[in-house]
């Protein structure tokens, strides 16, 4: 049985192949796509997430429009990394999907409480915002979610700062609330991430799928491995695949129960997820870490989905 | 004209005598009465205001429960100041005013968004969180506020650290956000309320009003003098009855635009309110502290209030 | 029996008074003179010294210079209020008094050491950092000290930020260090200090004493009065003479015992001294805050003993 | 040429070793021993560096005691790791070599000074506030000194917490002070010091060595081992050996250039070593961490100093 999940991103490059992964999967079923502040503003990050579905051509899933910012601290955006559009590179269809009038927090919580205990698996792929307002705005949430499988955090080495990723760096009071809510939470962080390079293999796999899909992915690809390689990357980690894939097959990675927490009142280190790998997890720890990647079958997962959605 | 207010409170001795302070003004139309977790739990505090409301004979108002924890931070009580119930003394009559169904954020941002902008002012006189929520879920609502009088924080000296307000230290992060939304905040902290004492001349002056409502806050002032005597108090400073006082009858405290921030990082400053007080506030500031207060005519008020409720 | 002090100092208008007081005051044995750096550069501030010295004409007390930048933090000057000199104003007599050899700590440790237990009074009027060291290079001077005098902090309000006093927040970390030595500490921050104003009758009163000191005491003051008036000041505060005339006369002030702490870690309150005034201070107490002054008869003092070095 | 070295340290069993290594060999010219409370407190480990000391048959090299505790922070000792002594396990000798009535930063301050320019190498392998104190109270050392080859810290991971080293952990101040002080700095941390296993390979090896420091070694090691077992190690990392096992032969390490700071504020992650390795260091850069290790080349130099020293 496909696993029901709410896809909350912000497309960028990465969120957008992680939503053709979703909508290519028969191992998913993509009840809702929500959008938050992130890679760059709501409005065109919610336009990017259309334009994608328009794409996919997802039809009976509503998209809405989530926070526009940050919980507590100022806004960022990643225009060195995306663009100014967030979604730099290809031409962006106008979309034929349409936005959702409810605002992202009320879908998810109306989603989740209308769904059984447990049916529900949140994958976000950007700031923790909108789930971390939901889980206040309705605590019952937190035990009638499967799971959370987020792309963000890192146990080693970060990207916005030396120790903090850019997800959970730009809101890490909500990363905390999701982190501290109850519900297991997976982090598919750069540790899993940087090991999910599009490399010259996967250009040419993707290359070698028919249709609008793959092509676009293609064109996203190699926009993201221009600005990567100004960030001294050879090729592109295409991080927010890795949370889908996850839940597509999570036997795709290696990941280790522990407790992860996150620092909000360092000077050099706001942001950073701090995971304790010194020893075993107690048995009562609901947190755990993606560490390892067997890349090509994931990227297999990516070059099936584009084809199915050809 | 009157002023149409939303009370979120958590009684708590001093909300309750705010919110016959409102239900008794002429001055204030009160248009909702929502809760907020804080000097007891969300349960106790909203059964506590239906309470207050069935005793003032509030009707046609809604009243809504709120958010039941701090935004980012663990939940703090405070039974050493209002006992166990929240608002222990009196017995409490079985509340004849119904809890609305919907959540005070919700409530809160339909009130305002379907009043004329300008219409609607918020009186917090607890924990920011239900306004925090409500900002960032519907962020329109800040232009369209009139203004926030808070009873939170302080200029000078605090109560629950040597520096930091009760109010402002158990959801700092709400502080933040609702200090950086925009509208214009008056801050009634400990400045102000550590003038309002209900000292016996106060006390004197309501046991000569007739009907329930006045007794009803004799008692709950005998029981709050007892637990802010161990304080080292002689007579109980009646925080949250300056904030409603404030709209009913501005003049009767001096007010000063200043810049005010709220501390997040801080090991022993954690909540505090920073004021300058050092130069003139710049002319875009938009809080304001309110500082001297003339304590008789405020009590004036309250005992008119009190008699138009009997 | 005068009191032998140490002035630990960064000349500075005020400290320069406050050098003067100490010279000339006969409840008061000068033991040594050291600096540190503050409101300007250790070189500065030390040559500052010696021409002050100069024209108090001291002799056989030793002064002698100490820590060139804070213990922890980047370093902070002030020629917003003392000039590119830091003691600009008058002309500055070429200094007839040498410059010990040993550094300032060193001097401090071997004069402490080589009294009597309880002997000596340190009285800092800048940055603790000299003190910090002494006592961490060697610990058993905390209990061989009489009491430690220091102008610093506040209970309430502050100048360099809102909340923080100069010497205090120029160097947090000593402060912690000197807060918890053990010795006793007697705090005369800003509450006591900006009472203690340099208006007309004070200016007034020290024309009319003869002599170059008295002179050169009005031209400092002329000059400080010219840069706090830019920081909306009509009358200069005098902080730095606070701090000897509390030695001289203990009697012009209200002290009161009170726990005092400093907070590092703050993002709005770094260097803030936490004084906590709730409760009455527990029987432990080591530290105490002049919240009171008598500003006529300390002023009486600084004509007398600029009268004296006439 | 020899390398002179002053070994600041904390024995400790690792500590012990590294004395032992550095004493045995033609590399090392060791000028002075110093010691700082860390592993237990100064009383202890200055006597267990004088036991050693005579084990090692060391002449003619002072051995001075400095900081009995950290620069701002409370003490930390680690009984788990070493014991109620520092240095349990074997039976130490009454100590033969006497202390030298220097403080340590006194000694530190005037070896350096006497010796040419970039003659002297710190080899810290405690916590760090010695060199603190020492660079605070005589500038001029930071240009004097070669390098500052330190056990400490960690670009990946801690011990004391998650994300933080020991040495670095209890002095975090001191570890500022030190990276910022402009000196190169080597941080030999965790990174490296955890592939520095003393397993059966190593313990047979020493075990072949003649005389008392290798028979004392062993009984070191074999303590360590068990105290480390309870860590959840298999084989104990013997660190301090590390950092003068640099000094010895850089060659057996890769070193990469790389910024440097330490994180003093946070919740979580105080003490923590934040190494950027995302970009190449910039040429201004003069702190560099040690990743890899030539594990068995290390070990062969501890095994022949051993053998020498027998």
């Amino acid at each position: 049985m496909p696993r029901r999940i709410i896809l909350d991103c912000d497309p960028g490059h990465d969120d957008a192949i992680a939503l053709l992964l979703a909508a290519g999967s028969p191992e998913i079923d993509l009840v809702a796509v929500t959008t938050v502040a992130g890679n760059q503003t709501l409005e065109k990050v919610t336009r990017n997430a259309l334009a994608v579905g328009t794409i996919a051509r997802i039809e009976d899933v509503p998209f809405a429009a989530g926070a526009e910012r940050p919980l507590v601290r100022e806004q960022v955006v990643a225009p060195e990394y995306h663009g100014e559009s967030g979604l730099d590179g290809p031409e962006l269809p106008a979309p034929t999907v349409a936005l959702d009038a409810r605002h992202a927090v009320d879908l998810i919580v109306e989603t989740i409480m209308a769904a059984a205990p447990g049916e529900i698996t949140l994958v976000p792929t950007g700031a923790l915002t909108n789930l971390a307002l939901a889980v206040r705005r309705e605590p019952r949430i937190a035990e009638r979610v499967r799971e959370v499988v987020w792309m963000g955090g890192a146990a080693h080495g970060g990207n916005l700062s030396p120790v903090a990723e850019y997800n959970a760096a730009i809101d890490p009071e909500a990363v905390r609330i999701v982190l501290e809510a109850g519900w297991p939470v997976v982090m598919v962080g750069l540790d899993l991430t940087h090991q999910a390079l599009a490399d010259r293999s996967v250009l040419d796999a993707i290359a070698a799928v028919d249709g609008a899909p793959a092509a676009f992915t293609l064109e996203l690809l190699e926009f993201f491995r221009g600005t990567y390689r100004e960030q001294g990357f050879e090729w592109p980690p295409v991080h927010d695949v890795c949370a889908v894939a996850y839940v597509v097959d999570p036997g795709c990675m290696t990941v280790r129960s522990a407790p992860i927490a996150v620092e909000l009142h360092g000077e050099l280190t706001t942001g950073q997820t701090v995971v304790d790998l010194r020893h075993p997890a107690p048995a009562s720890c609901v947190t755990s870490v993606a560490l390892g990647l067997d890349a090509p079958r994931m990227w297999g997962h990516v070059v099936d989905a584009l084809a199915r959605l050809a």
